[in-house]
């Protein structure tokens, strides 16, 4: 069998990457698998050669400790690739097709997977519903920070491009559909944006300007976007969006200046339980982010809520906030009659559209969010540079399938 | 001009009927007037002679002295009355119409009025979105506890029933559509309610009860109400529900006895801020309630929050709640990517289909709530019961128009 | 290998009762299959020892030579059946389970199932989009009216009973999941029928009587079927709908009579091409249902279209209603702003949530359509007697599983 | 009293600028003015100064000669102005107000428009569901082809600009707010575009155009406009869209050239019943359009058909045509699941949104539609260039207001 190398979590603040066996299409035992998964048979399955596998904020949370996330558990649910090996159940995909992968796992059987919940799952994680590649408590899946990996019930996950050339000159930008991108997209459409629509973003690291660009997508009047880093922000200006510097407050002033009210019509926290305190020098406060989009949203308005709030926090600022409890200004919210929309992006809902809006150059979502390849063994520098702030979203190249090829 | 009597508010604990001023057509300065609303003229308005009026539980909030009530706030927004004048511009209502008044005061012709979010229109009431009748920091507007009372924009707000006898017989049902029948159905309906669902209601006081009536009427496989009110879940089982004392804990260990799964797939909490824990003697628990329906709550469901939750609280357990900011388990509403419904219901997005429900008997929303009506001057008794937790809804009665007639 | 029977279509007006082979997992060339689809493997398929399976309003279609089904085809697409043998990749059903099959075959694998469309699958009819069992021009796969039936995809396809005891003490009403209430309760949501709507129904054969019960589910306040049939009508009085009998003229008259105004808010064409002229003695009239049901409608309604139009009609009144077009007064749906919602129903969408209301007796559909099991031998005079206008849904009893079971 | 001119209908082919009456707060006697409107008094109304008034295609279909209208209808409902008075019961806008006025007259009252379905008041039109200036049977409302128009409930109608200089700018863009840009958005939503889609629009006059530049708005990745005109495909291809040429035929084909597929995702039907035979020489064949959308979008497609469809129509092709009754494939339809979206836009459900999409640079609608300011002395010509295709939008400028504004 041949070999395999990835990424994989060693420690607060350390990756490295390893030699990992080549994938079958069994899930086998390994750090972090469900034992109930362990054995699990996958003919439904296919293995993938990955052409290019993004890192992503939320697996910043398992590499600073701030999860249960086992040592040598294999990293990375972004994935794009070419299929080389199809199981006897596959039927509509073969090898030689180029691929995303939602970064949910689904049965494609289930209750919720045919009511398009496929964010949750019942079928592919013993623990609760929905499952993820090469993430804590989401059933054990291998990670795709990889050479290699296998992904399961292939004909009902997968989208596939069918101009294979086509697919291979724009993957810079196709590798945001396999998280990224639709998350982003589901926060805007969740909080209601719409032609016309005035919207807050706040937080631009990759998940916001993902937002915002979809946002403008969806034909938003003005897109407005708020964070603490100045890099992030000017990211942000560099497709249309307006921004707000955190650091200097006044965030209702600032949406009077441009729009003339002190209020947008819909906001997405890109943030989550992570957030800092605005004022310098402050540390956490997890709920801050999301009390402050319910200041600035209109009565009426939907709030969509992509940022990652958990169950557990082991690193939580206090007893409550480690186990997801946190202080909301419901009483706002409430008054203003406003919806919150939480979870996991179901990314099958979005994908096949938003790979038309890039095949067809109607989005340039690769340039929004600064995707910037770096060879699969310089994945620790990525993690390490991202974790400072760097305002790019790093793309790991384990084939070199991204030698030349560019943001459109 | 003639007199007017009506229910206030003179202190905490406290009403009284009083004498008050015949209606104009104009908001006359008067108990908790907005200043900007002050001499307002309502030549689009009308008078009605009130033929039933329903103590609210939300009327409790003030009474129990949580809020900055004025002394002499005249109270009372669920009104059903007679046309007695119309102002010069109104067109398609007239003298002698028998009509039903939505809680919530709208122009008609502001965004969200014409957006459907009668809740909170923009025209009403100059310190924020929204207006009510009789009720603090809603623009002042005078309540309809009361003989008379004025109803602004009548053309837009009011519900007309065509046929006079038939709504006269049908009065003790069809005074439940000013608010707490559409409430609940709100309630339902924002937690994606319909045929075939199972259906967690918490509290069985009328507004839960109406949200339980209201799942039924959307085709609800199976509701259960939970409340520590033993008789409040006796009224609950007289018209098909489940229930579960929640004296007794266990919450989901009896919804998995019932429908052999521990979740259900829509949850409406119809309590609010004023929750108390469900230990035996233990005090207030502000968001208890919210975070046992999240608890129950399957993945990927959907919360309808009828049940107020407010943005300043005189009385709150600490420094936080009296600022509206409660401790809510967010995480895992999270990780089940629930839907959280809002504010206050727009009472006219519902209340025709109501009322066509009630008039062709495929509904029996008095007999539900238990409706009692009372005389006028009986208002003092019926807050004190309701208060003690009385399993009635009190329909106040100033003009006997409700002698003879039934709960249908 | 055991054998099987069934029953075949063997020339206009005739079927009868055949030996045919015992179901594999493939689908074996014989009458109807489309050439792509012979040997065509179906490891993810399931064979069904059949206990309930329906004669449907469109078997008749093919009965009375109105199409161009080949003689020997086995008919039958409402089936519900114990699971006998899986295949090697099916994960989620076993031998023992009680299932209902959905009509449209899905694979729960391309886009339009993705959408939720299943009665579009573009995957398992090489002809067009969408496929059926025993159903001509829809990909050839072996009808249900037989002892023993093959399921493809039978993961994604069934709907499992947990508790098989309950469903076999509610097998005559659960069989009704396989097609005719959700295509009922398609047309009610379709046509925009909610809580408090007023509701005409064009025709009270089984499809139309499914679709008044779906009515009264959804909280309608008045359900008004029409149709030429005495015998229906009285069956659609049965269970709270009141009727038009068209044969008296005058269908917005009677409705003015009942509603006060002649218009309804919501109709649902449960006829389709086969539709008689009212007149006495007048022939086929292809579009006079969808042209009444356009006048009877208010300005702003919706039309749901159960009822099947085709493309190509043999027998069709004149040269372009043999190819599918009908005269239909666009110009008066135009001018009240109609919608019309065509198609067949996708079965998947609703039949949980339709088996949730039938198991906790929400509603009782074997009833409303007059539910009637005879043996499978007495077929013929099923098919003979449902031609003849009897008002009863035959359904085929292969094992004797319905022996004692009764409408609930 | 001062006076007015205004573009009058005088015959076949014919139109004529007239002085007419200067607007009072009433509803006169005059052509076309339903008996039962005659003398109603509009105190909710306002005067305007008409700044931009637009000649529409449905007008030609009354200047042709195709419907009854009288001589000396005062024609116009595509009307941008300046308050130069308002009724006593005007709250909201004010003289000195720039304002859009939606070509539906809605009371703002009724059922209909409580509902956003504006397009069908029940108030202002006797005859019928729905009103229109200067349109017959569409209640007697006079035209706004003119110096001075009179705007019933002006409050509810009227979308004020806040910014009177930039309105001002942008005349020539936000005058197509008043019909054209809403009418083609609308059936661009209602055929179900959004992001990602794939989109065929018949017909490239102004609707269609507007069509076209709307689902680009909205995300659309292709779309695809087909027409007879070679100037007006010219048109198209300048913002963005394919184009097909139906003089050559082959619509299915070249779609899939373009797409890969002969079919799209929507199809928005821009021309109506006065549709052209595509074939050379052939004359009126009023179905052909609608058949030739069913018959290139994909199954579970929608159809938006804001091409207008009419119940009387005297210069049919023949006498079933004559009553609005056409041959429509509706088999086909039913085959592919198609929905089918007909009737008026409600202007004021879109007109918000698509003008902050205007005032933010987001849509250049003038430039989609080649937007040709005229003064109001040269409405005859407009009409007659206009009826020989002439691939533009024409704009009376009543008052110079229109004076070095240019399309942005």
């Amino acid at each position: 069998m041949s070999a395999n190398r990835a990424v994989a979590y060693v420690g607060p603040g350390q990756v490295e990457v390893q030699d990992i066996d080549f994938p079958a299409l069994e899930l086998r035992d390994g750090p972090g698998v469900d034992p109930a998964n362990v054995g699990r048979q996958c003919q439904h399955g296919v293995v993938l050669k990955v052409l290019a596998t993004n890192i992503c904020g939320s697996d910043q949370h398992m590499v600073r400790g701030r999860t249960t996330a086992p040592r040598d558990l294999v990293l990375g649910h972004e994935i794009t690739g070419e299929v080389i090996e199809a199981g006897r159940d596959v039927e509509f995909v073969q090898p030689g097709d180029i691929v995303s992968v939602p970064f949910n796992i689904a049965c494609g059987r289930c209750r919720n997977c045919k009511e398009r919940q496929t964010g949750i799952c019942l079928n592919v994680n013993p623990a609760r519903p929905g499952g993820a590649y090469g993430y804590v408590d989401m059933g054990g899946w291998v990670g795709g920070q990889a050479e290699y990996v296998m992904v399961p019930y292939a004909d009902f996950n997968l989208l596939r491009f069918r101009d294979r050339d086509q697919a291979l000159a724009k993957l810079l930008d196709l590798t945001m559909l396999s998280d990224i991108f639709p998350t982003g997209f589901h926060g805007a459409v969740t909080a209601g944006v719409g032609v016309g629509s005035t919207v807050y973003v706040a937080g631009a690291g990759p998940v916001g300007l993902a937002a915002a660009a979809s946002a403008r997508l969806l034909g938003a009047a003005v897109v407005i976007v708020g964070d603490l880093n100045a890099e992030r922000l000017a990211q942000a200006r560099g497709f249309g969006c307006e921004t707000v510097d955190l650091t200097q407050g006044g965030l209702g002033e600032r949406i009077a200046e441009l729009l003339g009210v002190p209020e947008v019509d819909s906001a997405i926290d890109a943030v989550g339980f992570e957030a800092k305190a605005q004022e310098a020098g402050a540390g956490e406060a997890p709920a801050t982010v999301l009390n402050s989009v319910m200041e600035v949203t209109r009565a009426g308005g939907s709030l969509g809520i992509p940022g990652l709030y958990v169950t557990e926090d082991p690193g939580g600022v206090d007893s409550e906030a480690r186990h997801g409890s946190l202080r909301i200004r419901l009483g706002l919210g409430w008054a203003k009659s406003h919806t919150l929309h939480t979870g996991q992006c179901p990314v099958m809902r979005y994908h096949r559209q938003l790979a038309m809006a890039i095949l067809h150059d109607r989005v340039h979502i690769a340039k929004a969010v600064n995707a910037t390849p770096i060879p699969l063994d310089d994945a620790p520098r990525g993690y390490a540079e991202f974790d400072r702030g760097a305002s790019r979203k790093y793309v790991l190249d384990p084939h070199g399938a991204l030698d030349g090829v560019r943001a459109v």
